[in-house]
């Protein structure tokens, strides 16, 4: 089922009209704004046909739950995310080398909204979140995705198991970043069709999650400090995946 | 000077207490916990003969600003951050090759933890910022730098372009992470003595920095976002010099 958001910014706006203009449902703008970059947004919703709808302080406040919202507020329609069947028939049509994310129960909607950024930047072919242990899409995940949440085909499965198994009857090799192994990310032939499994911080990949894995990697780590950031560690391991490419 | 901060929550409560007990003022906790976890944090603290307080929410509440404190708050006085002058003598007596990050102008408080967190998993010698253009240390990026903050070494100075040049002339080759090149980080040897160069989100690095460094590098990106988290691009950075150094 689709579901609305409420967006706030210029530029979480921004981003959502130059990806995806036809999901705004409403938007609003502080009544008293007169300045060019409310004149100019005005103006790219008129040109687009969308109403822009003059908003009190308190009204926006309101709308926002007292976020920082730049004197602009926005109702987005979020699309329903597709599926399994729909992630493996889009799969099984690649001429090219899979490079696939799946996020397993990323729960801080920030971190889950950083993660799609990362994916974004090193041009994942798609992300696999799955549907009960993740952090819903919220306006917090589309904040923090800086508008890669627009660009990505996000795919929503309720068993990420048996997505990992359907996955790898595809002939992707399943790499899960954890730190109970001593192969380094580094030693991994990464242009292979890939997907890369990232667990939550702190705790890592879910046990099950971990033994449908092909193979377990670690970025190795110095330093005092527990783990990285989720987004970091997607970040690395990505842009590894990425650099064995170019080459 | 030195300056005091208020750190909140167990998390960072509990960095600080492993790695720098020292810096402790005043430790509040939530009267009424009484649950395993304030028990055993409360135990640290009287072994180290550190006083906690005994405090209600309303107190909590205004001593953390009304944010998540979790029931446990502490007051902790910030060193003073070492200079230019203690820079240039610290890597001046390094037998090994210098791996250092520069922060230019990073303005926002959670990207300036997240980077200091990033680097400190990376193991980096040390981290060097500009005084007068980067956020201020304070509870914030004590949060987000997860611990990294007391464990890391971290210069503060007045003039960068000024830092830089004393660097170079420590044999440092300097990198600057900007999307004006063509040449990527993967293609350049990071296993020499370096000093790499992030600026902030968006704008890079200033003019004058831009023109020191003795190298530009961009990390190649896809995708139809704007650039990557500060602290991301910060993690793929140095990861990819602690990659080649493991070769």
């Amino acid at each position: 089922m689709s579901k609305t958001i409420t967006i706030f910014g210029f530029h979480a706006i921004q981003a959502q009209l130059d990806c995806a203009p036809e999901g705004f449902v409403g938007v609003f703008i502080l009544d008293n704004r007169n300045d060019q970059r409310a004149t100019q947004i005005t103006a790219q919703f008129e040109q687009l046909d969308i109403q822009v709808i003059k908003a009190n302080k308190r009204q926006l406040d309101k709308l926002t739950k007292n976020q920082t919202h730049q004197g602009i507020a926005a109702q987005i329609l979020l699309p329903t995310l597709p599926n399994q069947d729909e992630l493996i028939s889009f799969v099984s049509r690649f001429e090219h080398h899979a490079l696939i994310l799946i996020l397993d129960s990323i729960q801080d909607p920030r971190n889950l909204g950083a993660c799609l950024r990362s994916a974004n930047a090193a041009g994942v072919d798609c992300v696999v979140i799955n549907k009960d242990g993740s952090a819903p899409i919220n306006a917090l995940v589309h904040k923090t995705s800086a508008g890669a949440l627009n660009q990505l085909k996000i795919f929503q499965v309720t068993n990420l198991a048996r997505t990992i198994k359907a996955l790898q009857e595809e002939n992707i090799w399943v790499v899960g970043l954890d730190g109970a192994t001593d192969t380094a990310i580094y030693q991994i032939d990464l242009t292979a069709p890939i997907a890369l499994i990232m667990g939550t911080e702190g705790k890592g990949l879910r046990q099950l999650t971990k033994q449908c894995c092909d193979q377990l990697a670690l970025i190795p780590m110095q330093g005092n400090v527990e783990s990285l950031n989720v987004s970091v560690a997607t970040g690395i391991s990505l842009f590894e995946a990425s650099r064995q490419r170019l080459n």
